[in-house]
């Protein structure tokens, strides 16, 4: 298995997801400008990806530092407020630089806190990674035999360690021979799902086609659809589930067609602050990714738009919350 | 206005449209070859297009001919016989190369002949002129007052002379000031909507803005929208509706959200030898069409895809079908 995120001879390793799926490209990080360059351009993305590297970067922010327990404090913040600014929405970020200086914290001494700092981050990525795992375990249980799964975005190792969320279910389904066929969503405007998923999917020998988002439809009431999964970035107390534009759409498709809609996310999705999702803050992302693709212009120059980075999918599409506690299922 | 099709000077001049929306390129055409180039490589397009440039193709094709009468029927057999080589199932094309050759039949002798092509080449223009004209006046009087109009693909008159088709009742509203707002689908994997209909809509001051086909789900469910109007390639006896892929999402979408969903397509849409929907043929297309965008590659080398050029909309979904003998409502 490929891994995006290692630590090897005080190292981080991180493929540069800017470059795929044209190139595999590893970056070899000691220096913290350069942690902080990969998680700023999108080399390194996803929540709990992120929240992974940023505790190595806190690390390598620190690990050539020579002064005392109590100078090695105050170059920490320094660090992890440097860090912070990468990505200012990123709310596994800053769990993981809290972890940090926690650690700092309950250290003995500077070389103590440096240590236990990796040790952190090591064992952040594990724990992740087992949450995947399980994540990955309940949801095959609801995944039907010889399943045509339909899923959108990117949700595999590229967005989170182990086999990410809805993946997780997906390849753990496929481990179960489950899955007959996986069609990915493109997921326009910026195709994580044919750059990404596809490219996951065939480096697993998971039997995969790629389609546009818009042909969703066409799929489900032509009977090619089983089972659709997603992963979600913010889930409302009520169940209602932000996530990448178009899932939504697939949920009304699902509902009308008769097929299973399920959402995969940690526990730590939901957010407490928000009691429906009519509460949730959508954001509108640039024109630019509209009207351009990479080099090729789509639309005339000055082209107007209205692009949202997600949409919100309410609780009565939702066949049931896949987490590392179990699966919610909905009330009805 | 512009017009993609204008005969000036003996001269056939279309509009190139490969070459939108980056560049304003206009054909000047005097032979028969470049017609038929015109037809292939989709400078010109679109059902009642094709047909009459087939029908100035005709015309060019035999007006520097010097034969006696028979001689000329020779040559015109030859000549359209090529012509329909140029997209094989392109129905208005055919049908206007066999107005061509009943035109000839009904000549007196082979000047008559081909002054009377010519003249049905710009009759058949203006026919189709009022046609769009027609189904624009009955269309915009379902159009509610201060109208958010989502619409699907190009149905203007780079598709059809006049305004098109739901394009035609989306400028008839303009008109009547009835429209606040187009939001046009991107239209992948081809983006007519985002190269096509946008320029369009900017060359007519119509207010528009741009949005991936995926977030017409969030457009419907923020209550961006009050009315949805598209094409159609095919219509089966019963209603069942078959067009550009993603137009059945949005049926079914707006059926969610209670919004109305219009069809415009003149009657020859109607295919008597289809009963229903599900009698009607899915063109899948070649996956490079998702795999790049212009010299982009979107997904990896090899993917494998799923691409089917329309989707069947049930008339369930239909609130009614504008043509130019008036609206078609559905029986409940």
């Amino acid at each position: 298995m490929f891994d995006p995120i290692k630590w090897e001879n005080s190292q981080l390793i991180l493929l540069d997801q800017t470059k795929l799926p044209n190139e595999e490209k590893w970056l070899r990080i000691n220096k913290l400008k350069e942690v902080e360059k990969a998680i700023k351009i999108l080399s390194i993305r996803g929540a709990p990806n992120l929240g992974v590297a940023a505790l190595y970067g806190a690390y390598i922010g620190i690990m050539n530092f020579n002064g005392n327990y109590e100078e090695l404090g105050d170059e920490l913040d320094i660090v992890c407020s440097s860090i912070s600014k990468t990505r200012p929405t990123a709310h596994d970020l800053f769990a993981a630089l809290e972890i940090a200086q926690e650690t700092w914290k309950n250290a003995e001494n500077a070389d103590d806190a440096k240590s236990k700092i990796l040790q952190k981050a090591h064992s952040l990525k594990e724990q992740l990674q087992e949450r995947s795992k399980i994540i990955g375990e309940y949801g095959a249980e609801v995944v039907p035999e010889g399943a045509n799964i339909l899923t959108h975005c990117n949700t595999g190792t590229l967005a989170a360690p182990g086999d990410g969320t809805a993946f997780s279910v997906i390849a753990e389904a496929h481990r179960q021979e489950k899955v007959e066929m996986v069609y990915a969503d493109e997921t326009r405007p910026l195709l994580q799902g044919a750059r990404l998923t596809i490219w996951e999917l065939q480096k697993r020998n998971i039997p995969c086609k790629l389609n546009v988002d818009s042909a969703a439809g066409y799929l489900m009431a032509t009977g090619k659809i089983d089972f659709i999964v997603t992963g979600a970035d913010r889930i409302a107390l009520n169940g209602d589930a932000a996530n990448k534009i178009g899932t939504y759409m697939l949920a009304v498709l699902a509902k009308h067609n008769n097929i299973p809609f399920y959402i995969a996310a940690p526990t730590n999705t939901f957010d407490k602050n928000l009691k429906t999702g009519k509460e949730i803050e959508i954001e509108l992302r640039e024109n630019k990714e509209l009207n351009s693709f990479g080099r090729c212009q789509t639309a005339p120059d000055g082209t107007d738009g209205i692009n949202p980075a997600f949409d919100v999918t309410p609780i009565e599409l939702i066949d049931g919350i896949i987490t590392e506690e179990g699966i919610l299922f909905r009330k009805d």
